[in-house]
């Protein structure tokens, strides 16, 4: 049975970015890693998030060196692909907050799921916080039978 | 519009933990953190993994304290479910190893994809390794609306 392991591409890593929502971000502070689920949107150069204060965010604020991944899984071939950004936490707030919401509610239109991850973030009651992810490097690799 | 997150409760770990195949270990030395997806099996202690020789496996060792994580988004409901470990990182070989192969051969067969990750990981042509992640901590949560 053959199986290839591949490095994507630049642009197979751009095309993969634009193309999920969910991704995951892992941070670390004294000792401890934390990896949390996050839905995000990419523009072509940084990743936004809009979301809830909470462990991430003080983790995210105390020490902004973070990874991000992403991935799919094809249950049905045993295919995966993957990228992973070492990237800087960067906090949003006005013009850039505003942007960040509009680049996710463009990006949940677009999938036509109509109604974004944004807004039942911004309905928990909880304060909320936007921020981008700069990318400092992106690497992505497919796995396929 | 109501949205709300709980805490899931012990049981509801264990389930969640049980149902997923996919995870990602989150780990860090000197200064770096890296995320990177697995497949894995539950066995209702430890979390078991099957995969090949690389940066994540040379981190691990350096550092044995990880994070690991596995989460669903229901994209049409904008629901959130996921489960997040701090543990140790074990490394496997011999009955050990056996074990870790049988419980995710186990795994995929109970899920009738029929063909498990394994099997693509070891056909790879790369060093594998087994380990198993003792778990020191584990919390979910999940988001409605």
């Amino acid at each position: 049975m053959a199986s290839e392991i591949v490095e994507l591409s630049a642009a197979e890593v751009e095309d993969f970015l634009s193309s999920q929502v969910i991704g995951r971000i892992g941070c670390h502070v004294d000792g401890l890693t934390y990896v949390v689920p996050i839905i995000y949107a990419y523009d072509g150069e940084a990743i936004y998030v809009y979301t809830i204060e909470g462990q991430k965010t003080r983790m995210m604020r105390a020490n902004p060196r973070i990874c991000f991944e992403t991935d799919h899984y094809d249950g049905a071939t045993g295919s995966w692909r993957s990228v992973i950004v070492q990237g800087r936490f960067e906090e949003l707030d006005g013009e850039g907050a505003q942007r960040a919401l509009g680049l996710l509610a463009a990006r949940f239109a677009a999938r036509r799921s109509g109604e974004g991850g944004e807004r039942r973030q911004r309905a928990s009651g909880r304060p909320t916080v936007a921020f981008r992810i700069e990318i400092d490097e992106a690497t992505g690799r497919s796995v396929t039978r």
